[in-house]
């Protein structure tokens, strides 16, 4: 039976540091399972038809992950990659208008919006939004990193440790590859969604809800120019870019794809570059956190002829 | 047998205005076929290994378009649908990269690629990029326009009217909606793509290549908020947004969808907007002309009960 | 004697938040005297040649603010003025370059740069550079703000309610105006420049120091459209915007000055428009803060004749 | 008697290429008269109260300029300084409001603005825009440069060769210097202004006016990394950059000036980019553009030590 790292008991960090205790202590090669709270704060949501207040949403220390988990053995420029197995979701998630958060702040027009909590039962497959209205549950995980090189980093910000990534991604069947910081990587996953869309609009934004993960994790050497995490999927390899303002963020994936694509395909950056220009799929996933994340992803089949 | 609008003879226009004079005419629910020509210019690629120069590509006046097409009956207020019924691609396409053009302009690091003609055979449903690498023949239209309100747009630059929208849905069995701002509607439509990534990164970009296309106009009443082209697709409706900087082309792709899923399926725009949160598909599809495009897509399997 | 607000025992925060106990009370009209903390943390600095490490550098919990200050009788919907009458500086200050942290951050060029720490004197109206170079002593108020609407915003972030402006207008002699959030204003003032430049490039960034300041408040109604804090200087008028991307930043300062030119002076707002592409003066103070801040000024010499 | 360059007889161009026929040849070193129109075109203006229509302003191709003007024996890589000695304006200006034009463009909230032109009496050393207020007359030269290194480029737009820079600095007391990309330097100037505030905020946007200008040019060779034009006042250098989106303008202008300090001042680079955010006096000038224009400046007199 896989061990178990457990939300409660002060699990939850809002900072992810190279300087807490670890709460779990994994081998490499291991599977194991990881309890996620929902975001707002763990049993905040009860009911249906519930609006979240201030006291819930204790702005800017939300995005709550479980960790951080020790993998053994891992060492500075070691790189990590956790497969996710499986996602068990809840059967309550809610998303929502917050003031001053949103791809249409409140310098552009959210004022009209104003605040609403949108509470919904996720079953069958499906997020219930309304009695006509019924979305298909996508499920994935919005914060997923590594102890950051220097400092702390909140929990609802991002970087080239991971951390709020809102990539939808991020779930069953992949893997997600971070470089290790810090002896002992310091993992940390949360945040978990039935669903997001790109650019994660409303910004609370996506169907925020509890998860309970089985992931397996494993070491390797990290490329030289691996500076953002990367995604590897059954049929895609995937680049991520976090920064502001959006066109650098964009600038960041594609740099990273440039450098897999000549590192391990033998594609000269150039012939890269313009390769990108013709192959690339890449988009926006969220634009609401203080840094914004971009996706760059190449088919394999197109690439299988390079490959060894 | 259709009317065929020629390439030939001045009828390839490198602005869009509503002061040229018609090169054709057709009705409402006319089936007609556009040649289009190769950006650069016409005739410009001859043989595999060719380099382009300066004289071939004389910026700013490139990605030229043929037209503009009179659709009789067009009154501004009305809105005109181009429906994509085919398109036939010529057999030799180019890419290229080019100073100051691309995604990393000279300021960041374009420098370090230089200028570069890649010439490639487009058959057998492949673009032949190299011995070993064959991309997959997704034919696009990346000029598709209407005369603008005010003066003239190059055909490189984009905006309401539509332009260098760049966007890969803009193709066989998709139809896209303009706002007609002159009588006439003043259509244009020009530089198509074999293949074409998303971001088009090296900016003369996509696999660019001449092509004949076959499509069928019809004219209604352009929604009131219609503010930007849009799209349909079988599985999809499409909304786009041409803006810098970039945060202002994904506001307006996601502000015309809210206005769409009010006025034809109901939703209130607040919950439009957070229903945005999970459900939008969006993306850039070009950060190289002088204003990006983003497209925002909604899945019509997800919005059947709530149509009719 | 004035009243003196301590900087020790616990009174410095690093988020701004109505949920505080007050560490002193004010009463409209009274000057009094407020200790502001070097930023790192208070004491850090020691000695010239030292160089900061990460424990000095508490990231994202840094640019500490005493505070907050009651004012009596605030209530939501007032205005407060914060006259700045006197800074005296301390004898140490210092900049640095720090990863992560700048105009030109580690996905543009930063890694070249490294992380350093410069300590220097402050003494005989200048911050002592070099034995070659000396710079003007230019004092000035980094964090300057009221408890936020919602929730908490770290001091090192800004917004409507002030925050990590960095606005070099923030100095003696000149009065900056914030809308009243939550009664009692909850009043920050903290992380104090010997001098900084625009756009505080390198982040860590103006030569930081601990100073006394000598302020006054004052209360009065906030105008109806007063979204952002302003400044009035005995030349200027001065309206700042935070946001990103710097687009937004810029537009909010415009477009809270062509309120202010309506609502005080009765300039029609597109006449206001048509006139700030005259008169503005307009920059950029910071590029390096989750968000940036731009501010707008306007010569009250050129509007004299329209006011009373 | 100094030579005087016509505006008249097709001297006006709209874009900036080196294929152009010189229409005037000048010396190094020599004293020269350029007469410039206003823009939009020379002689639409011609009375108070007159409103422009769209035949006035034939977009894309506005803001003319005079030139190509030949200087004798500029060779590539070298450097041409024009100093402004003296600018003489015209007695009718305008500015104007117009569709799709200025920092709030259509997407934000320009449809509440609507067409608008004022013109103005410029005499008397003000600008006389209505019967209560009058801007003091400041005199620049909104269009300044030289053939580009590719193809032509709009004057309406700018980059590394000049162009529509719009930046206060270029006026009368200063040089402003370009890299020589072509033989003969093809230097072009025009779009004068009464007035302009930063940004130029309303797009058509300062006070526009025909302008003879007496300058003088003088070669030199190009500092290796001068990548952007330069300028010199009796007290600032002050370097430029012009990009999209603003954050790569305004990183453009610094990174030249941390250049210049480096290779002229002997300030290496890290310390270059510290002693900006201590003294470096930047904004951005125009944000309307194609591409914005940022300015850097330092002030000499602090740098008075290093030199020499």
């Amino acid at each position: 039976m896989s061990q178990r790292v457990s939300k409660a008991g002060g699990n939850i960090k809002y900072a992810l540091s190279a300087n807490d205790a670890f709460i779990a202590s994994v081998e490499a090669g291991e599977t194991f399972v990881v309890e996620c709270a929902i975001n707002a704060n763990d049993g905040t949501i009860r009911h249906l038809g519930q609006q979240l207040t201030d006291a819930d949403v204790a702005l800017p220390f939300v995005n709550g992950a479980t960790g951080p988990i020790e993998v053994k053995g891992a060492k500075k420029g070691d790189m990590l990659k956790v497969e996710i197995l499986d996602m068990e979701l809840d059967t309550l998630g809610f998303t929502a208008l917050w003031p001053g958060i949103g791809m249409f702040p409140d310098w552009v027009r959210q004022k009209e919006f104003g605040q609403i909590t949108r509470v919904m039962e996720v079953k069958d497959g499906f997020v219930h939004w309304s009695d006509r209205l019924k979305l298909p549950v996508r499920p994935m995980i919005g914060v997923a990193g590594v102890a950051p090189v220097h400092g702390a980093v909140l929990t609802v910000d991002n970087g080239a440790h991971g951390g709020n990534l809102d990539v939808q991604e991020i779930t069953s069947g992949n893997t997600v590859m971070f470089r290790v910081n810090h002896d002992g990587a310091h993992l940390f996953l949360g945040d978990c969604h039935a669903i997001q869309g790109d650019g994660e609009a409303n910004g609370m934004g996506a169907t925020e809800i509890a998860a309970t993960l089985t992931v397996r994790v494993s070491l390797g050497k990290a490329p030289a120019r691996l500076g953002h995490p990367r995604i590897e999927t059954p049929t895609h390899i995937c680049t991520l870019g976090c920064a502001r303002p959006l066109e650098d963020a964009m600038r960041i994936a594609f740099q990273e794809m440039i450098y897999w694509l000549e590192d391990e395909y033998g594609i000269p950056a150039t012939d890269g570059y313009m390769l990108l220009g013709q192959i690339a799929e890449a988009r926006c996933t969220q634009v609401v956190n203080p840094k914004y994340t971009y996706i760059c992803k190449v088919d394999k089949g197109i690439l299988a002829e390079l490959k060894g």
